[in-house]
């Protein structure tokens, strides 16, 4: 909701702005993808010397300029867009008519089986998940545990050390020289995805296999990261392989598969494969829909709801019966931890008015810790990027600096906790042997325990179950409580920005369960809520101030604790803590995505938009072809420019006047050069398109595989002959007129999820020719066109605005709430 | 899912199907609405003359339909089209660039103190609606009780039977001839509204006062109805409204909701609203926003998620504040019964892999029930329109009758059933005395009790939360349920199409409750699962099989039994149920907007529309306005035609060539015509509108109320003047190209909330005026410009296939589940 200076992308990825700078102007261009944002941070070292190549042949293309119509576009970078639209062309229809009801029910078939096999798969990923973690964090537990019960203390920290630098040092090795797409939490890589922008290697075989072992090894490492993201990153990867309609390159394709060979079902499979992800990482089903809903996705059918219900019913239903399995104890130290689940016992669930005081200030507390995690975050990424940017050993050392401070953090602290006595009538062994458990001995006598340890020399997992658990309010010190909130939230904040996989959901949980028990001990009696239910809370309000969703965060921690009944009062603390934090800055997935520099396109229109006509943000020139184009001039156009859609002209003699036919896409194009069946003379040719070309040759290709008009050889006898646009050209394009105001053909372009739109003359009298023009990156341009001066004088009026009524929001209920909190005090 | 005839609307309405026959023609035609279907069933006399009169228009101004484009339309109903489109004109503009942060602060404050009201207003609504009818029926039950123990049954049955007669009457009596549009649900006009179909009345303030006074009347009646429905229509009146920007009747409105004064905003608190109806009904927040999300709402934005995320949240804190208002006693009988929470107490969450076979057969058969159900719901309420067409007696007399029957089942199907012999081990009384309770005596020993009266003589609610009590296995005899099954699913049919406010949700809630027992007591000890579970479940597979939703009924199941941990079992069911009835009809929702004859656009395009061309569905001659037009020729248009929207051309000398300026609205064009603000000759004016107009004076008013330009009066001299439309008329219509495949131009229609596209020539050749088309009811020319034969056979060749598909899913799935289960038997 926050206004965002649509220069900030611009300057976003650190160090690279400055390089960046220079190009500004031809970034009004950057057609061929909705995209207009270099990505300076990516990992592909090839962009830079094509991007330097395609600015001077930019610039070269840029002589006309001063014409307002025109392709937009002049810089490119492997970011691509994707076509969600139906290319409804001659073929296209040919193919339509012809399939038959085999065709279609093999369809739809393979559609619900896609779907259950990313349900399967998801849920296995995420058992392999949880049962490397358990098993492995586990193992180093117990044989530091052990140690440390020797007395031993010097060689329990080498080990713990030792191993720790280990888990972080493969995962980081691994993500580094496999698969770079692999690092952080992968949802803005995803959220990008479903917005159209298809980023090279996201989706590849090695970035799953180096997400799912990097996972484990880094969430083993005691390193504060999660496994929710990377398992949603993995639910998609599945879910794009498997969409991908098998591989040419090994002849594993089929002709069941053929169907699926377009963006717009793999877009809806990979929606699916992010809410298993979701849905298998927490066992939230639900939760896992309504966060693919809510927070990933720009596109919704209700279709597609049920679809993704399936694919996450799927997942419960697997993952049930992989934990039967392992309840009979054969999957090691899995049995007592394993997936999320803290079911919280019902004890807790008498509240009443007059417990609102506190939750609303755990509400606003949250919020603003929230929105300063987001923004400490974003300063410790961009001095991460610019570390990162040194090259792969400064990205090892990096981690490796970050994992030794994390261990000694781990082992150094709890050594100022001052030792408890066990209490007598608990039922669970004090202190605790073994794995896991609330009562470490760490450093204490036999009949002691040391709290922060207890909580330190956990798995997540585990330590989110103990700080949940009712009834154990003398359980935790204040100063413990504190002292682990400070050193998560930092943990959490300094862990994510290297370069492993790391997931930001279960931190951020965690470190809410801390403020919440800590704001629980210090309202201490005033308030009659258990602390168990001030830690749940207090995972609800920094979700709430960080992420900023409503509905999925509160349907996942309900799903979490199982416990329906403080329903209201989660909903209260996240409607709160979001407010709190909208009014500082942008939720983190945006600000994830903006730094990674995915051009993102958002779903509505900031007020400056209604003041410009498209007219005034296309730009020029404008490359068309005939109906009928000789072989040579499609050629040059290809080589020397990079945009992705060509509008297809009839000019004299083949009609009677210029006619706007459609549109052609260059993949489509490169198809027809490939085939070479051209046509000698330049005169209309009566092929039947569906006879030399099946459909199944035009279907694109799966992320990141781009054919490239470099491979084509064509000689030049060839090179003088035509070819027939006409069958293969997209009748039926979106269009607007030039004076549609450009908010408008935003709502268009999003709704409909377009990659083109050709702009038309408003008048009968203009040469058609001339003025159809393709507006590509609609946002690109926006951005760019308008009078900076002015729109950021607007945008930082607005931001006053919000941020005036938002703190008056926030100073009233705090009134109110203090006036309830003595209102009660005197009344009782 | 299910493909539909277009014609089937046509056909709808029962008895009125032959009267429509004749104009199916003319039904090309319906301008000026997005809707093309009339509404026989519609309780509004006025319609008929209205439509007589313009089917002679209709027939006047379509002489010259050879010309393939024009406005498309000829035929008027009442049923209007709402305007979500931003209309761009000068006007507008300047009233965007004139808002101050004064004003934008104001609009977003209004917007969540709106959802606030809606909110609060709506869990009052419900809370008064529980009240009572706990306290209605149970003074109901309470003396009829107090009469049975007595040993006075002949006196008891008179009590019983006057008093459901008495309440009965009441609702109808209030429906009929106070407010016709509250009858039914009101889902399926919610529905209607949101997917932009503006019905008289349906949102009226007797509207709602009738619904609510008559939804407890009806549902104390112990009618097989239920209050979750009225409750969304309930939330939705509120919203509306609140919606209208106050009333200028009566001097009621304020600047402060003149940006309200639009469909947009209207749509998205309405949305609000119906979220809230159904958290006020469950006490289901979470479900209330998926509800809104996947059963009501055509169009969704994420920030609408929030926002109705909010209002639940506000409904669930209002229900709880007045339900520990109530635990004082204050409340009558309340206390014992209110708001259905059903806690079922979480023992039997232990389920394995062998409980799928039953839990597999409990779907397949719910889902057969449940389309079974829509099919007789169907048929009967055929009937009922019938017999209600037949004027205001014989809708009385039909409730009247169905009372009786009704009255006379209950009380008489329970003699059938035996005495039990009270369980001894129960905390509970037995025989229950006074208003609710598991043991009633009924014509039983005092040690004894009637189990089929227990079921029968309590409120819906109870009797629910009876059969989904956990551990209770014994407490029914098989036959009684049986009994109370095959009652309860015909009482729920019959009870539907009277006259009076009567919900679908809790008569298909209880009745799959009785069917889940059932099936539990029918496997008997071969599922280890409790019969209580077992009714929950057979509560999802009915509500899947009839309703067909999926994630929302799963949320509201769980919020209503507040157990997480089955989960996944009852999502299994809901997809199976769904799979196997959507094998056979379409849901009911979808069945009752088709019924009341509500033009429902749906989201998705039929396949035949990808081969059909915009151009081949515009027809009719095309009514144009010049820039400067005279007022003579505006008000015969107006008057002559029904169109709302008119293409604006400027024509020379005006502009060098015929341009394409806008669209103009008709209620646009009135208000310019009430004021009067006239130019003499036909020259350009510099007029400066924005200081003659105010955007409030074009703000549209709430629904159902519509200028009228016979109330306009004019003089001679009035009508030679001219006036200046250029700064009236949205500059940026949505336009598509006459080559644009008719799929694609619905996709745009839909996904952008449109009333008007505009259709242009291809070839800049074509003279534009003569060109441009508006291109209204899409779906309605579409439906019925094509060959009918080649269409139906087309569907019913999809139809066949599906159930093919699906037919070997279902015995895939029960061969499946067989093997399983013999293969369990063996192992143990």
């Amino acid at each position: 909701m926050a206004p965002r200076d649509p220069k900030d992308g611009v300057e976003a990825g650190g160090g690279a702005a400055d390089e960046e700078a220079d190009i500004e102007a031809p970034l009004l261009g950057s057609y061929g993808s909705s995209s207009f944002l270099l990505d300076p941070a990516y990992e592909d070292g090839g962009c830079d010397d094509e991007r330097r190549r395609r600015r001077l042949v930019g610039s070269h293309t840029q002589s006309n300029t001063t014409s307002q119509v025109a392709l937009v576009g002049a810089d490119v970078c492997p970011i691509e867009s994707l076509d969600y639209e139906l290319i409804e062309n001659d073929v296209f229809k040919q193919d339509w008519r012809a399939r038959g009801r085999g065709h279609i029910l093999r369809y739809v078939a393979l559609k619900w089986a896609l779907c259950f096999l990313v349900g399967a798969l998801a849920a296995a990923a995420g058992f392999v998940a949880n049962l490397g973690v358990e098993n492995v964090a586990g193992a180093k537990f117990v044989v530091t545990s052990d140690l440390m019960l020797d007395g031993k203390h010097g060689t329990a920290f080498a080990v713990f050390l030792a191993s720790n630098f280990t888990l972080t040092m493969l995962a980081a090795v691994l993500t580094v020289y496999v698969a770079p797409a692999a690092a952080g939490s992968g949802i803005p890589e995803v959220k990008a995805y479903l917005n159209g922008v298809d980023a090279p290697n996201i989706f590849s075989l090695r970035t799953l296999i180096v997400k799912v072992v990097g996972c484990i090894a880094a969430a083993s490492s005691s390193l504060h990261v999660g496994k929710a993201g990377p398992l949603v990153h993995t639910g998609a990867c599945i879910a794009s392989i498997l969409g991908q309609g098998g591989s040419r390159k090994y002849n594993m394709t089929c002709k069941w598969l053929r169907y699926f060979k377009n963006d717009r079902d793999r877009r809806d499979l990979v929606t699916c494969g992010s809410a298993a992800g979701i849905a298998a990482a927490f066992r939230a089903p639900v939760g896992g829909v309504l966060f693919a809903l809510e927070t990933v996705s720009s596109w919704w059918r209700s279709a597609l709801l049920w679809r993704a219900f399936f694919t996450t019913a799927i997942v419960a239903v697997v993952l049930r019966a992989l934990i039967d399995f392992c309840k009979s104890g054969k999957c090691g130290l899995f049995g007592t931890g394993g997936l999320i689940m803290f079911d919280v016992t019902a004890d807790y669930v008498s509240y009443h008015l007059v417990d609102l005081p506190p939750v609303v200030t755990l509400g606003v507390f949250g919020g603003i810790l929230g929105s300063l995690y987001n923004f400490l975050l974003d300063k410790v990424l961009r001095l991460y990027n610019f570390i990162n940017e040194k090259g792969k050993t400064y990205k090892l050392l990096l981690a490796a600096t970050v994992t030794v401070c994390t261990s000694c953090c781990l082992f150094g602290l709890p050594w100022i906790a001052s030792c408890k006595p066990c209490p007598t009538d608990t039922q669970e062994a004090c202190p605790s042997i073994g794995r896991s458990g609330n009562f470490k001995k760490f450093q204490c006598a036999m009949s002691e325990y040391n709290d922060l340890a207890s909580l330190f020399f956990n798995t997540n997992d585990d330590t989110i179950r103990n700080l949940y658990s009712a009834g154990t309010d003398d359980e935790f010190q204040i100063s413990s409580i504190l002292v682990f909130f400070v050193a998560s939230y930092f943990l959490g904040i300094f862990s994510y920005g290297l370069a492993l996989p790391s997931g930001l959901f279960v931190p951020v949980i965690l470190t809410g369960a801390a403020y919440g028990r800590l704001v629980g001990m210090l309202i201490g009696s005033e308030s009659t809520l258990d602390h168990g239910l001030f830690a749940v809370l207090g995972s609800a309000a920094l979700l709430g101030g960080s992420m900023r969703m409503t509905v999925s965060v509160c349907v996942i921690i309900l799903e979490l604790t199982n416990n329906l009944l403080m329903l209201p009062l989660v909903m209260l603390v996240l409607l709160i803590s979001k407010v709190v934090a909208d009014a500082f800055n942008a939720n983190v997935y945006d600000l994830l995505v903006r730094l990674k520099g995915f051009p993102h396109l958002e779903g509505y229109a900031e007020p400056y938009m209604r003041q410009l006509s498209v007219s005034d943000v296309v730009t020029g020139p404008l490359l068309t072809f005939n109906g009928i184009e000789k072989v040579g001039h499609i050629v040059h156009v290809l080589k020397t420019t990079g945009h992705n859609g060509f509008p297809v002209v009839d000019e004299p003699p083949f009609s009677g006047s210029p006619t706007l036919y459609g549109l052609i896409l260059r993949y489509h194009l490169l198809v027809l050069l490939r085939k070479k069946d051209f046509i000698r003379s330049c005169t209309a040719s009566n092929l039947n398109a569906s006879k030399h070309f099946s459909h199944d040759e035009f279907a694109k290709r799966g992320s990141g595989k781009h054919d490239c008009i470099e491979d084509i050889e064509l000689c030049a006898e060839e090179l003088e002959m035509f070819v027939d646009l006409h069958p293969f050209t997209n009748t039926s394009p979106y269009t607007v007129l030039e004076t549609m105001s450009l908010a408008k053909a935003l709502i268009l372009f999003r709704e409909v999820g377009l990659r083109h739109v050709l702009v038309l003359p408003k008048s009968s009298e203009a040469s058609l020719s001339s003025l159809v023009a393709t507006l590509g990156p609609l946002l690109a341009a926006s951005g760019a066109v308008i009078p900076n001066k002015l729109l950021s004088s607007a945008i930082a009026q607005i931001t006053r605005l919000v941020f005036v009524f938002l703190t008056s929001c926030i100073v009233f209920v705090f009134l109110t709430s203090c006036i309830f909190f003595i209102a009660h005090k005197h009344v009782l």
